[in-house]
């Protein structure tokens, strides 16, 4: 049971967005635009920088609902997303990616840890400095959104199918429409 | 210098939000909200838990920052401020904001870490649910902008002159104009 009251049947961040709709918004726009707006890194690999982190910060909700949407932009393909949690470093994904990941972590565990030669690895496989800038916010936005979602003990359906289910939607409409859609529900 | 080429003379996060407008406007939207508008919880309360959070993020730029909000807000008083960084367990400060510190320390460390006699605590002083959904929501943004601003590695004046006139201003006027002022700047 979540620690404070929350309308029943909004699992996750969708109770806490119905249920204080002022910051719903700021939450939600930030979301589209790192993670679905036009980027030149691939909505899939925004996304699996959110489920890594939120896989590091241990939010079942996050990294499960996250990692639904990335797999679903990547064609269906969870293996890829459980690996890329798990150990990024032996998947089958760009260099350019591994050190994105690589940056992404560091900010997990603290801002301070991202050194020179993280942004130069970075760098040397293409990343432009918006890319970088945009993982490093992606990573602190979902250092956000995880303490949220567990600092407020919000509940989260153990059943991969629903995941898959709002994935869908979320791939195909984005994040913009989600604090409407939760105020008429 | 920063990981990445930000306009010079716009120290901490003022520089980011002068490089991506777009995401400026959510994450200047949320301060406001959470730190600005109407609220039971005094302003100077939220900024000293942001603050707070700040200085456990070991985050310079933004504990100095938002402690300089919070004393302008306190009539000067930048000895309470540093009292409630260090050790607020001894500050002269309510109960009621003592156990609301002490969620907004746990989720510094991790949503996990709050648990049900945290909020127990929090009720029995005062707080409402809505103060117990704030506090928790601003801890998890300073752990944003902690890391954004730490992450980047953004530059930070030294001389507390600075900070107390950009906090006079803050005080007074809110978080919602600083997007624009920063774009003409």
């Amino acid at each position: 049971m979540a620690h404070i009251a929350l309308k029943e049947g909004l699992p996750g961040i969708r109770g806490l967005l119905a249920y204080r709709p002022e910051t719903a918004a700021p939450l939600s726009d930030l979301a589209q635009i790192l993670l679905h707006d036009a980027n030149s890194l691939e909505r899939s690999d925004r996304e699996l920088i959110g489920a890594y982190v939120s896989y590091l910060n241990d939010c079942y909700y996050c990294h499960t609902s996250h990692g639904a949407i990335a797999a679903c932009q990547l064609g269906g393909d969870e293996a890829l997303v459980e690996q890329v949690k798990e150990n990024y470093h032996s998947a089958p994904i760009s260099d350019k990616l591994k050190a994105l990941l690589a940056i992404a972590g560091k900010v997990q565990r603290g801002g301070k840890n991202v050194q020179a030669d993280d942004i130069e690895r970075a760098r040397s496989n293409g990343a432009t400095d918006r890319e970088i800038h945009d993982t490093v916010l992606i990573a602190a936005a979902f250092c956000m959104y995880n303490r949220y979602v567990d600092g407020l003990a919000t509940t989260a359906p153990s059943d991969a199918e629903s995941y898959r289910e709002r994935a869908a939607g979320v791939a195909a409409n984005g994040y913009s429409g989600l604090p409407a859609q939760l105020r008429a529900s």
